[in-house]
């Protein structure tokens, strides 16, 4: 991600989810990775929805390891809260891609809370012979990054 | 639980929920303890679905400490697979109660694959002053019996 | 798991591990998945314990599918507590094997608590073609067997 | 954490861990919100070296809510790698702090494999009355400061 790349023009997906008992720590709020497992599955959705589902993702051998993951955190969220990711790329290198996710109290409420906002940066690979066989990046297809592409 | 208490003619509630990519192990199949984290949330949306949601639940300080849990793995699933936990209560104690649960995958499919098969046995308890405090058996309310029973 | 096939006569092995925050929930105790978390985790190192580590398993595309698992929690257990699971075989069958753990609380008090017991039942299978591929049971080896008998 | 605080001088507390079969992904790797869990424990670890143990957490009312965090991964991990959090205090605001987190390999090899890093900005904080209730940041305890400063 050494270039420069200007900011992508992305849809925006929407991944559903909500706060469990076991999600939440003693302090009667959220478990602060729990953001990060939800950042990873709306990055698996947003992927799905342009046609690179689990099942093809798994057929093809391709994988989307990490390279980097942060999250600021704005406002807590309790047990029963539900929520969604929004997320969207944020920028496309060459071999590799960093998608931006807000995640939102999702109550109905017109006033909309933004829990936090988090990013990923991954590379687009592929293993060798299956997965746990070595893996190394490939070019993101042209095809992939038109389908993400805001109308 | 040890008074053989009849079973209980309960009703059926549906929590839906999906294998996630963290979810799995390098099987490449479910994580076992991930049922088990999916039947916690299933009682808790029980629970809420006849009135006792988690924000009353910390109100009145009201709490589900285990007993046991125990489940069956039938069918593997895998990163992607929607399911849902069918729960339903199975027989009420004096203080005590145990759910049932069975997972299904829910792909719309005209055969319903069950995944996997628990139940759980909890105490219902309050905690003298608040989350972290001692906890202790209560009587579960007839009313809150009434109304897990099937029409 | 049919035949009911004696008590095997196990060497017992220690799995150290701590109540994490994060392993605990709003009740200020540990969330009951984890118990099952550490199982998981204390068989693999049972099995290593015997020449079966991770790396061995996996060159040879060898695993333990569950068949069932399940757990008795006795008292519970708060961040910081310092534990192990002792495991050891509960029975063999021909090509599955159950699992005892207890759980204990490992704080040098002359008194140990027990915390939890639990059992797994596995199979023990080989995946056609490294992890991913359909996987099959077959019978565990003689010396393995060996290798886990108390002497 | 708005000012510029200088590069605190700190001393470096080790939190040994082991990637567990559960804390990895179809890839065959670590699941990267296990970092996060990872480094969450061992800052709870290195406040329990200074005297601010779980109990003692819990007894006074203290927290450590998180303001953000983020990791880079350098080198992926695998089922059975042992580990260890080598983290220290990066600097101290009025009521806030940031933990510095290097994941290394720790298997006895002359070179030590650096597999990621990560920080944590954090508040402290004390319920107003205890888990669940309210909780506000406070003033960093002098004594807390000077025992986590290297001699």
């Amino acid at each position: 991600m050494a270039s420069p790349e200007p900011e992508f023009r992305s849809i925006v997906v929407s991944f559903p989810c909500q706060v469990q008992w076991g999600d939440c720590d003693p302090a009667g709020i959220i478990f602060y990775p729990t953001y990060f497992r939800w950042m990873d599955a709306a990055t698996w959705a947003l992927m799905e929805g342009v046609g690179y589902g689990p099942k093809r993702m798994r057929e093809e051998h391709l994988a989307m390891p990490l390279v980097s993951a942060s999250c600021d955190f704005l406002a807590p969220a309790e047990q029963g809260d539900r929520c969604e990711v929004r997320s969207r790329i944020q920028r496309f290198g060459g071999k590799s891609f960093a998608v931006a996710h807000e995640i939102v109290r999702a109550d109905g409420a017109p006033l909309v809370a933004v829990l936090a906002r988090g990013s990923e940066t991954r590379v687009w690979g592929r293993f060798s012979k299956g997965p746990g066989s070595p893996m190394k990046g490939e070019p993101i297809p042209e095809a992939l990054k038109a389908s993400l592409r805001a109308k």
